[in-house]
């Protein structure tokens, strides 16, 4: 017998971004991680932690990391699935509602990667619907394609754009499956889908503390959707996903709203100023909503670019995907941190 | 469409044990978790931890923890995936080789009924192989049974006995697929399985720093096996599943390996005296190799002891399964909390 389903045996794994250790002299700005560090307060309690909350369980509702998103999301707190990262979301959604051809993972392309190695590992067929240059919501095609489940990622990742309120809502009516809208990027953005949970049972929001709240270390994310929906992914979450200090950190990191908001209003003035800066020196930048650019470097150089700034010790992420292999995406930095990317390319370019 | 695949529809999940917080005047003997502390070590890293720890993704691969298991047990370090806790990795092995009537999952009852859950969520065939009463080890009927994966967990839960290497060999020769070695109690125990992965390339131990090193709140578990059977688990396995804390704090504990063989030690001499107690007021009680006992109180009355140490703030487990429903599994606790435990009894029988 062969020890792997044939599925596996024949899967390429997932190939996460580099993840040099704390303490390596690199500038890191390729897995869209937040410049500044977490809140204070979540410190303070890894600080302080009473040794009962590692030798025991953790709650298997992380209830208090609930009544913190509650508070702070104006949500009831029986409407928060509480995930390690987003990306255990991701993976519990779609191993709830997807097997092969008949309940299938829908997405539009180019977005998260790890939706098609999750598709594969369910092995769901995934539909993938191509965006459009414009990057408009190829509604109509997306609702043809008849998912289980259908993902949009807004902000999206590497793109930037954000979904109209208005495509998402028509999206939500005309699915006939669960609409999975993933905002880990949405606390750099002008707005969030939130208000269409209360509008649509078919409908689950996504959300990660590793990008706003400084915590991509920590793993912990969150889905708000109705309880009926959530009560079918509660079946198939680990009891212990989350761990104690996880739930803890977290629950002060989101009940320090204050701090997440003024890094991220920090990260948006950032971006601003790298775009014109780059654009100042040849690169076509697209508006991001992200905390990340998507740039196009003159006379195709995106490769070459990608491995002289990794000499330099500059990590950005360079994509070798049809669409995107003449373009980089770069992670917003500190101030400090995109002056040192700028010299760099600057002593590229002349 | 129904939102749900029809497995996920029709099961129940599975019921973890109560888990009160930390702080409530609870005897928690339910769940086995260790009663002493972590090792100190383990807690001067949260102490001091550095908060790029927490702003950046983990390493996907827990290589510093790696390290440190490769020198306490003597392993290479790539033979080693980390996992969020002993259950992910039983999570990852089952979605990795089993798969409806084709690839079946195999294992012994009563053991741990996550298995059973596990299978499900995979739409796997569980064939479920009754031990006898003396619990020695049907090897013929678990092999003829034909799994993909065949799961022995030795120390057993809730039976308390451990396994004959003897008879683990046989089944590891046997079996073509799979087995795997599910020693999460094995810090309690005389003795290991883990020589067998030299042995055989299907064999894959699964360890836990939940019960012998007081870390049920941190989630972190390991498996060992040769490099290619884990080649597979990895592609299964989430890229960030363990976190930055789990890996350093669950690195320090790794590597005090004195203060986890005391605690064990304490734990052993407590079990042999609380057996001996428990069998002085007419308790029949099994000997155990894990951190807890599997006691037949007299006159029927396992349920009605449970309810009535609950209400007393004792926390035991009952099952209410064919075969176990007489019995209660008592968590060894401090010498302190055996001694209140039996002055609870003692006030009910009298």
């Amino acid at each position: 017998m062969n020890y792997f389903r044939p599925t596996i045996a024949l899967m390429e794994g997932y190939t996460p971004g580099e993840q040099p250790k704390p303490g390596t002299p690199i500038i890191k700005l390729n897995t869209n991680e937040n410049p500044y560090p977490p809140s204070p307060l979540a410190l303070e309690v890894l600080r302080n932690l009473d040794s009962e909350w590692l030798r025991r369980y953790p709650d298997p509702y992380s209830r208090d990391f609930c009544s913190a998103v509650s508070a702070a999301l104006g949500v009831p707190k029986d409407w928060i699935i509480v995930t390690n990262g987003s990306d255990d979301l991701l993976n519990i959604l779609i191993r709830s509602c997807a097997e092969g051809k008949e309940r299938k993972v829908v997405y539009p392309m180019p977005s998260y990667v790890l939706y098609r190695t999750l598709s594969a590992l369910q092995s769901a067929e995934a539909i993938e619907v191509d965006y459009p240059q414009d990057y408009q919501l190829p509604i109509d095609r997306l609702v043809a394609a008849g998912g289980a489940v259908t993902l949009i990622a807004t902000p999206n990742s590497p793109s930037g754009h954000i979904v109209p309120l208005e495509d998402l809502r028509t999206l939500a009516r005309e699915v006939s499956g669960i609409l999975a809208i993933d905002e880990a990027y949405v606390d750099f953005a002008d707005y969030s889908a939130l208000s269409l949970v209360e509008e649509f049972d078919n409908v689950i929001i996504l959300r990660t503390l590793s990008k706003g709240y400084s915590l991509a270390g920590l793993r912990l994310g969150f889905g708000i959707a109705n309880p009926k929906l959530l009560s079918g992914l509660f079946k198939v979450k680990d009891s212990y996903n989350v761990d104690a200090i996880a739930i803890l950190v977290g629950t002060a990191a989101m009940e320090d709203q204050d701090h997440k908001n003024s890094c991220a209003e920090k990260v948006k003035r950032s971006r601003f100023l790298l775009k014109k800066d780059l654009e100042q020196i040849g690169f076509a930048v697209r508006d991001s909503q992200g905390n990340f650019l998507l740039v196009t470097p003159p006379n195709n150089k995106a490769e070459t670019i990608y491995q002289y700034l990794k000499e330099n010790n500059i990590l950005v992420r360079y994509f070798n995907l049809p669409g995107l292999n003449d373009k980089l995406r770069i992670t917003v930095g500190t101030g400090e941190q995109n002056k040192k990317l700028l010299q760099s390319l600057d002593c590229f370019i002349y």
